[in-house]
Formats: structure tokens, sequence, C-alpha cells
């Protein structure tokens, strides 16, 4: 973990050799996090030369929710949604912010997507109001949800066909946890490929904000803690008009306040 | 594990307190069964007045397979696919064959789909032949692809916001190996609600048959082991006319070879 004074600390001790996962954020991790770092009890990490991973282990489900930038909407030919408009990543695509993102074989469509990850901490149900939504995050992390496009709309049948291919969701570096983010919808998020600006967003411009995004599936799916909600990308994608990925490109990604990302591409 | 010879035998002991998941079949679980088994090592088990769970504890994910038999494309007003048509469940939907299925809040058609599902026992990535997938299989079970047809078809965007509602993936009661199935194409599979016939089909008349479905899938995603896929419904179900599930009904389910399930139905 990153401490506010900028000291890399070991998780490691505290999670017993275990992964930050669901079970750990359902059992009131976080404050037990705050309260070792209060007391001095996480040594300090010498962090040169370590691989960032993921910062949820591997989510329970990994739901996505399209179209939510009107910019991108208009971008993809769609109109804009009158409800939010769910589609699902397998939760084996989680790779780390740094990792290498695969063209898949006979790929030739391979596109990005900057978004606001939503990592929930407990479970959510039937959720009445959006500040129960909001008590059910745990905190936001940067998400790339990389989409083949061929696959997802002309292989008939439905989008999860081009979002699930591995390495297709570098998330991270940082859960930031959500007392650190005053206002989710007010974030900018960025991309560039091989330095290129494509996308330049902000969340203040989602059709639907976090907290519905949450109280909306949870009357649809039971959320449970680590799963991770993908809100939707901004205008600026290769499926808009800018070049689909090649072997040696190079995205990056940032979001206010949530870090940097930075993925070369590579080929299945 | 139910033996040849009839007896209920306890797999706790060589579990070691754990479920039955992916990372017991990619360890060559089944054949440390197998060898218990033989060397008489498993204790008998007393099944009176347990529960009966899913024969798998958490998959990884729940891949779908949509409109995959003939008739059953025909009662959904659809044509039959070109290839195969692929969507999510979440996971957190499984239950075991026995538990009751919740029709969710404000839904009005809550829908059954009998279906042979695939258990996944090793890494499926690429695969080149249909010999390779079926290397891949590590078993077979009745699933109960519950459904909610407006939250499928009618709310914008995606068939999986109808797909994931809690308790909608009834699954089991066995787990039967895969060398236990002489054909997985043929199979009869047959599902009564309050004792009337609804679904009455058999996997002959698969669209896609089940290692073409794993071939294909494995260029789009990567199966775990532990991994479950749905492989598609015949007709019979509420969508092609018969009245939608209400509180109260029982659903049976049955495939030839892989025993019988039954729930009733609460309301969320």
């Amino acid at each position: 973990m990153l401490a506010d004074d900028g000291r890399l600390l070991d998780l490691g001790g505290l999670l017993e050799g275990r992964d930050l996962d669901g079970s750990f954020f359902a059992s009131d991790g976080i404050s037990r996090i705050r309260t070792a770092v209060a007391e001095g009890a996480l040594p300090e990490l010498d962090g040169d030369g370590l691989r960032i991973g993921a910062p949820i282990a591997r989510p329970g489900k990994v739901v996505c929710i399209g179209l939510n930038y009107r910019d991108h909407a208009e971008e993809s030919g769609a109109q804009p949604p009158a409800e939010p408009v769910v589609f699902m990543k397998a939760s084996n695509t989680v790779v780390g912010p740094f990792d290498e993102v695969l063209i898949p074989r006979a790929s030739t469509k391979t596109d990005w997507e900057a978004e606001l990850a939503v990592i929930i901490g407990r479970t959510a149900r039937y959720l009445e109001s959006h500040e129960a939504a909001l008590d059910c995050i745990v905190g936001y992390a940067i998400s790339n949800d990389v989409s083949e496009r061929e696959f997802q709309l002309e292989r008939g049948g439905q989008w999860d066909k081009g979002k699930s291919c591995e390495t297709f969701n570098p998330l991270g570096p940082w859960l930031v946890t959500a007392d650190e983010i005053s206002d989710p919808q007010r974030l900018g998020l960025r991309l560039w490929v091989n330095g290129q600006p494509r996308q330049d967003g902000d969340t203040k411009n989602m059709i639907f904000e976090v907290v519905e995004i949450v109280r909306y599936l949870s009357w649809f799916m039971v959320l449970d803690p680590g799963d991770v909600i993908n809100t939707g990308t901004p205008a600026g994608v290769g499926l808009g008009g800018y070049p689909y990925l090649r072997e040696g490109d190079v995205m990056e990604l940032e979001i206010d306040g949530l870090g940097r990302q930075r993925q070369t591409v590579g080929q299945a």
C-alpha cells in the first residue's frame, strides 16, 4: 500500500500470504489495514523490480456498463440508453496495470476503453437508495476494458464474446479507498496510444452515475465483496475511427487521483 | 460421491475441508478420488437429511450458449445462429439442485431452461481440435439456466441482465465424470413444472455439439478448471408460450445418466 506520507508499506504479513480479495473486504480488512498503519505495524517495502498486480486478486465477477457516456454512444452509432446496458467480462481477464495485453489470434479489431472501476466491499442486494449503494463501494481503480470489436459486434449474438479474451482487463495500480475520492463524478480520465491522445473524458459526463449503477445492478444480481464494475468509457476508441491496436503498441491510461497504467501490446 | 455399487462415500477427508473446485480438478483430483475408492479409503456417508449442494463450489465463470437447439430458436422467434451465441451468467447464481429458486422482485417473466452443463477440468486456450476439447472436459451435470425474460429482452442491451439474478443456476446433483458418458450427444433431457411436462429434448438436436462449443469458446476466452458451460436449452420454455413461474411452483429436471433436480419457487 501507498501511505499518506508516500512510503510503500508491505501488507503481506497482515494478509497472511493471501491476496486482497472479496473475503478480505467482507471481513472489514480495510479497517484492519488502517489500524496497522496507525500502530506503525506495517514494514516498509522496497518496490524496486516488483511486478504490480491488480489490486484485487480474482473478482467473483466483472460487470460492465455499456454506452454510459453520450459521446461514446454517438461514436458507436448507438442511441444513449434509457437504462443501463449491462454485460459481463470473464473475471480471469483481470491482469496487472503494467502487464502485457495480448491481441487474440485471428483478431483485427482489438480496442481500448479507459474506465473508472468500482470495487464492491459489502454485499449489495435490492438496494433502495444511492446512500446504501455508496456504502457498498470500498474503492475505485483504473480499468482498461479491452474489447475485440469484430468478436463483440460482428460474430453473432451478445457483446460478451469480444470482452473476455485473455489479458483483456488491466486493473489498478491502486485500489483507492472510497473515502479518498470526494466526488467520483468529477474525475478526468485519459488514454494515449503510442503517446497520441485518444480519450480525454470526465466522469461528470456519465449518463448513469456510479451510485445509480450500483443501486440498479443490485436489482438484477447480487453484488459480492470483491466484485468489479467497469462503469463505461468516454469517446475516443478505435471503434470511433482510430486505428485498432497492433503488436508493439503502448497504451497509457490515467484517472485523476487513481494513478496511471501502461501496457505494451503483444500477440497471443 | 456415488460409487458404482450404489454406496455414498464421503470425500470430506480427501478434500481436507475444502470444496470441489477448479484447483482440485487442475491437480488431478479425480484420479486421487479413483485411487482412494480402489483402496477402500473413503468412509461410507449417511446422506439422510444432508443438503445436496452444487457439485462444484464456485465456478470461475459460467458461460452460456444461446439458441443452440433449432426448436428453441424457433419458439424464441430467432433464426438458428450461424455460430455459437455466447453470453455469461454471474457465477454466484450457482445453487444446489434442490435449493429454492427465487423470483426476483419486480419480475413477471421468470422462466426455466433445462441444459446439459459441461464442467472444465483443464485449461482450454486456442484449442485446435475436438479431441483436444474433449480432453478439457472433466464431466457433465444438469443445469437449470433460470432466466427473467423481461430483464433479458425488454430492458435494453444485453441478455446478461436477465440471467444473473440470485439462485438462477441450480446445478447438479452429480458431476458425472466424462468417462461415464459414452456420447454426450445422445442424452434425453426433460423438465416439468408442477408435474406438467414442459421440455422433452435430446442433445442430439444441438446445433453446435459439446466439443465444438469448447473448441470455439477457447478462441474467445481462456476456460479454466472448474468453469461451467451451459450448452443451451430445447423447446418448451415459458417464452415459447407456457405460463411463467409463480411462487410455490415446482420445477423438476432430469437428463439421462445425470440424475434429477427439483426446485420450489419462492419470492425474493
